[in-house]
């Protein structure tokens, strides 16, 4: 019997191998796609080719490929990570959230199907809906906490009658309640630097998936600042459409898209030295 | 130009048309359906001919149909449904929510791929990630509130600092803040009737899918109690596994759901006599 190592293991090998902690959202837009003279699974290829040793992690967003009906390039684009990058995990951002019986059904979709390492889920539904993606020891699960979004706070920053505010105890149930694996993260937008900072400080060295450092204007040295673990990880940085489409036109796009990779990667290189 | 009736009329017509409130989920799985000798899309089909008199709604659940590839299937029976009974409409149970970028993304699926006529959504993110959705003014957009698992008060009865709970101030904000075109509803399961009635004290009329009346165990009459609106409807009774796997084995399986839903309308209809 082999020992399946988790994905917060493989993450953290992904991270030190790549000297990164990058992570590529994959978030295809056809009328984009269509300025480069490729295809979708063209698109995606070779961004994969040319960013994978720049990157700790690949986030496919499956709403961009549902909407365009193409889960078969979704499926095709985790296979071929997979078998070309093996060691650079993937996750599913499908932010799921459903009833027990229901969750079954979603986490055998990410886990099963997509063959996703990990995959994003939504706390409203509480604990138990979580279960159903929890139980497979060897997946990360990566639950919203406080998200990048400007309304973010409607909820997630309600204070309640503890004191805590909302995110806080979502926060500390992730830590206390729902970590029994040890495979759970959570997300915090880089937009959030002072909530990054609370969260750090409730869930110790649990990793953490930080969106908005690219097109939403997120702040590089202050995720840093505030969302590093005492060891000096822990964070796994999200950028989708500054890295997909920094090139303008044309067939360059792939180059342009390592160069904006190598560009985040060198800037966090020296904020950490 | 012609006005195209919204959701919320297009789903009074049908409880008027059917005298009925019943939702018939549709979530299919595989090793029930092949008791009956039938493939997916013959059971579904069948299932909505022999059902099709006896409801107001449609619940096709997308991690069923997602488990198992199976979205030509989901959009094959939403076409049929529209086809062959027009006027009843279908809520795409999908419980989607992201940032606004991919929200739209999400509502281009449920709305344009799937031709759905409302989905559900998550409020954990905040309203400005439903706005995308909301747009869409002549289709529904139903928001969790309060969910039908054993666990949905970790967080949503979780009490704030004014002493609402979190599921009160989502009703509120979706009454007073979100409904601004009129296409809004919310879900609250049939397994909580006291916080069913915080919820109809709070939004008025608006409807409501209450899920669980089936397989769940959530009770009838309490529901009806507590749930209805002061003209006696709002309420969407959404039943699943109990209608579509009535039958045991053979191919009576449609004809064993027609007849659960004639129970659950009969019993309805009595209550309300």
């Amino acid at each position: 019997m082999t020992v399946r190592p988790g994905f917060i293991e493989t993450l953290a090998c992904a991270q030190q191998r790549n000297n990164s902690l990058l992570c590529v959202g994959l978030d295809p837009q056809a009328e984009k796609i269509a300025n480069y003279g490729v295809d979708l699974t063209g698109f995606l290829r070779a961004i994969v080719d040319a960013t994978a040793d720049q990157v700790c992690a690949y986030k496919p967003q499956f709403a961009h490929f549902a909407a365009m009906a193409a889960e078969s390039a979704l499926e095709e684009i985790i296979d071929y990570i997979h078998n070309q990058y093996p060691g650079i995990p993937v996750i599913l951002d499908a932010k799921r959230g459903d009833i027990g019986s229901t969750a079954e059904k979603y986490a055998e979709e990410a886990f099963g199907r997509y063959a996703a390492d990990a995959v994003t889920v939504n706390p409203y539904l509480g604990g138990d809906t979580l279960t159903p993606f929890l139980q497979y020891t060897d997946k990360g699960v990566v639950v919203l906490c406080k998200t990048s979004n400007p309304g973010s706070g409607e909820l997630q920053n309600l204070v309640l009658d503890t004191g805590e505010r909302l995110f806080e105890r979502v926060a500390r149930l992730a830590a206390n309640q729902w970590n029994s694996h040890g495979n759970v993260l959570l997300v915090v937008g880089a937009t959030w630097p002072q909530e990054l900072a609370r969260v750090r400080a409730i869930v110790g060295d649990m990793p953490l998936l930080i969106p908005g450092i690219g097109a939403q204007g997120g702040d590089l040295q202050q995720t840093l600042k505030h969302g590093l673990s005492a060891n000096g990880d822990g964070l796994i940085l999200s950028a989708s459409r500054s890295i997909l489409y920094a090139g303008d036109k044309g067939a360059d796009f792939a180059e342009k898209a390592r160069l904006a990779c190598e560009t985040i990667n060198l800037a966090v290189q020296d904020m950490l030295a």
